[in-house]
């Protein structure tokens, strides 16, 4: 087991699936500057019915300004997010951005390239959320129980370490907890995943990774935000280090390849990602969609896939704590040259 | 993420728990071989109602010779496993093995220090056997679809590498599949996991870590079998690359040391283990016994714990597949020591 | 248990929670006729975005002619529904219907007085679809299996029987599977059930029930439709007997009382609603629910009511074969005057 | 829905599938107490390694004096079950009963005939203990919240009443809460249910019901306990109203036909039922086995069965507050005669 989490390359990006078989071929070198002014009003739900806010081409670059998951609204750790926070307006997204040529049965390839904290320190948060987390009752798992206290954590957070307490600093490890296109009809709130992304909260979906999301509205309208500074495997409390950032990605398109769910490409893994209740059924959703990847674009024979993952495939778990559960289903890529 | 299980060092184990709080200081080179002679019937369920094979001193090392999961009925890639093999009887064990001192109260330490494959070549097996597995219908997730084909593959095992195809050669990363003490008063079939251990199937079960199991009836009855060459995390297809070997560990006693639920010991994290339905659930058990381990032994305060382990928690997926699933939360031992 | 579903009365209803507290003390005796013609293009996520067709008062009564899950698509036994249909656009709405001066923190009260098959005969519809319902691996389980067969029946529906075979016929037990308000920013397809009510498939919400659900938005927004001429617990293939009703409804307004989840009062009866995975969830939150009505409205302190209900508490499976699944509890009024 | 359980006859029995079909056509009129003083220690695991305490002929009748689940432990409202309860010694069990020519394969058939309360008044309890029931955080769905405070009921009981409060008085309306036949090597603990039936807290299985068993061991060891003067669907609070009883039983054998899941039968109604987690799983299990049911005894075709249950099915909850969950899914005998 890797026990500190890894820090991924940009180095392999150039040879990566987004640019084997998207639209644009390397990065255009066009940047857009999605700032909270070009912004506006942040999302706090993914679908359709949203303004645009930026229209960019295969191969251009956005830097975002993320907020934290809470809009800032968590100061110090004598704040109550019970009195700070309204459902459903929590985890606040920018976008959505609409990508040309991108139509319905088209993949949307997001390159993460850089993620830079920003704001005053301390701007880290973690925080415990009545009826909210993984070893509590909650608004589904509902008990009688006393809620768990309010605590909030402020940390200081840089781009090597995330200063946690006197006793334990943490390595700096960003990734992006919310990443969407847009579902065909419905809107879905920025706190749950599905199949077209949404909070999947996988520390791997980082800096130096690339994650496919379906198309299925025209444009694609993507949505991002909710920048975790480091984040545990299953995001226990269901608050990982939330923090405000400038996050730097890319976008390209693959034309007429069709996904159902999420997938992310490192420099040595692909992973399919699934999101649902119960988590085993995350679990198989997750390993079905790899097998059917291993299928289609790797050559091997179904059940030979499925056997050899039961010897090889590797599991993250994002979280165990919002309205839906995610899991990613990786393979090597050593084994599937 | 680690995308190649890696091997685990016995280097560290001097300085383990196992030594630090143990009856003995040291193994004490007392070798009991537990060849299939000796063990005689193998056992099918766990509890307190089998007759004894062994009895060790805390400290001693057991070479077992341990079955496949399959007792070696499935000898070739045209056997039909649903024809040679019958519930209950599967996933032999050896054992019991009866530890002098073991008091209900203690806890049981298991360092696994050896597995060598034996038996002829092509010595593992991996197969799909109707109604089991991760992405099919089960006796307990009942669909009416059809089962999925019966298949066996045979594989050529070595001490370096899993020949599992031509196009892909896995390394051989083995572990114990099945690591028990008996129930006070229950049996369970070796089949299926809970807190008395059972058939976790996690891949960090190896050479090199040492489990930790609760002693529930005098001289605490160890139970040891299904060894496995590699095995993917969740072991999604049901079945891994089971083998038979010469399975070398040592077991030692924590005198009034009480544990719920098992845990685990490597060079660099510690691990506590759930295993329940749904998914969650064992999630939810393992995360919290960890919570409690840092609160009893290394000074943490709970909620600090409960916190921190959301920025810096890691979760294996032990399996999916059987009739409990399986699922350790681990953290590094640098942020605890 | 009862075996044969009760057809419910109107006759109590005057005396129900909607006259008692709602803001019309009868109905007004005015009628509006949401015809095919009105309604337009029927809704297949529920939210705030679509268009309202309709705006009413309080006590006010509409006929809406109602759609069959399937718009009528499916017209022999010998259609393919994978060809037929086209996910997001199943399960078509009426709707929406702005009800005057509803508005968020208070509770619509919908009346369901008749519903009347209408259409040529055979007019019902009940099938298997590839992946979907109980009984089968589907996109959420997923599995590996292949799906069970298409299998189309068409069945003579009237107001008295169901003609499901020559074999068996059934008592017509007409209710509506899915009823909703909306909710506030988010639109949820029209198959899934969640706390603004939704596809929730409970065959009690039929004539003489009243269904309370909470107001999210200004004047409610009203979703109506996917009538059931009869449907047993739990909808096990996925499909009751679809057919399209004339249905006739009266809706009021409680002002100034909030709900978490949709309820249902019968003559005899009290039920919260909860729909969620896994199963237990959804039975938790339904039972959480009613505990705390027992304690908002009826005078009961909260454990007294939570250990009477384990001596007198019903359940109602609606369905566990949506993407969420459906439970009522309930209990009978009897204890409660 | 029917909201008062109601009582079901034993007239109907002699012409059950009990006695069509078991080696015995009707009682033989012989009679076995089995008085605390016969059954010695109660058993709190049910399995092959227990002693018989009696041997019976198929046809014979026994009237066995059954202890509350707390083994009458718990006197007065002020005792505290954490103190006086340890487990895995809960749920007391009359047996192991040896029925002869009971062979593995057969099914054993169990007609509850009469269930009269003893001891002294109050004789009923009811309780909350700490971290088990539906809705708090438990041993397997672990928490961190504090538990919920110790509150124990001593409730009268009569053969019309039980006396829940000043304000409630509920029927009486007895069954039995755990039934079992044992497992072929394992043994179980009398809290969980599984497929050799158990704890399954159905309210149906009291007189006037048959309920039907697996054999997989000689002389099928019959396991009886955990009579519940009334019971709600679902035991929301983990507990009944337990009490002590005279149970009157008489039991059959059915020859050559084996049953994988426990069955029950009654006036108008068959009811296959299953046990696990999730409880969606239960409800599949039940619903599965019920189709194969109709398929191998009443002529059905399985996906005409399929379909037809998802308009007639009826399901009732046992419990969802057991280390696994029981679902029971029922047809009217109306529509199979």
């Amino acid at each position: 087991m890797e026990m500190i989490m890894r820090a991924y390359s940009n180095d392999w990006v150039s040879n990566s699936m987004m640019y084997k078989h998207g639209v644009a071929k390397a990065p255009t070198g066009k940047v857009h500057t999605l700032s909270a002014e070009v912004q506006g009003v942040y999302n706090y739900t993914i679908g359709p019915y949203s303004n645009p806010v930026l229209e960019v081409e295969p191969g251009d670059t956005i830097i975002a300004e993320t907020q934290d998951a809470f809009e800032g609204k968590i100061r110090s750790e004598s704040d109550k997010p019970s009195k700070l926070l309204k459902v459903p307006f929590l985890n606040p997204q920018c976008g959505p951005i609409m990508v040309k040529g991108a139509q319905p049965g088209d993949t949307i390839c997001i390159h993460i390239e850089k993620m830079v904290p920003r704001g005053d320190q301390p701007r880290g948060t973690c925080c415990m959320i009545p009826e909210f987390g993984g070893l509590t009752g909650t608004n589904l798992t509902a008990t009688l129980n006393d809620p768990l206290p309010e605590i909030v954590r402020k940390i200081h957070v840089d781009e090597e370490t995330v200063h946690w307490s006197d006793r334990v600093k943490l390595p700096y490890r960003p990734h992006i907890g919310t990443l969407s296109t847009s579902p065909e009809i419905d809107s879905i709130n920025s706190l749950t995943p599905d199949s077209h992304g949404g909070n999947m909260d996988l520390p791997d979906m980082g800096p130096g990774t690339v994650t496919y999301l379906p198309v299925r509205v025209e444009g694609a309208r993507v949505f991002i935000g909710d920048a975790h500074a480091c984040q545990g495997d299953g995001e226990v409390c269901g608050v990982a280090v939330e923090y405000p950032t400038f996050t730097t990605f890319t976008v390209n398109v693959i034309k007429n390849y069709d996904i159902e769910w999420p997938r992310l490409e490192a420099d040595d893994f692909i992973m399919a990602i699934g999101s649902t209740r119960p988590l085993e059924d995350a679990c198989r959703i997750a390993y079905r969609e790899l097998i059917y990847w291993l299928e289609r674009d790797f050559g091997f024979e179904r059940y030979d896939a499925y056997m050899m993952l039961s010897q090889c495939g590797k599991v993250r778990l994002g979280n165990f704590v919002d309205p839906k559960y995610t899991m990613g289903a990786a393979i090597p890529k050593k084994y599937i040259a």
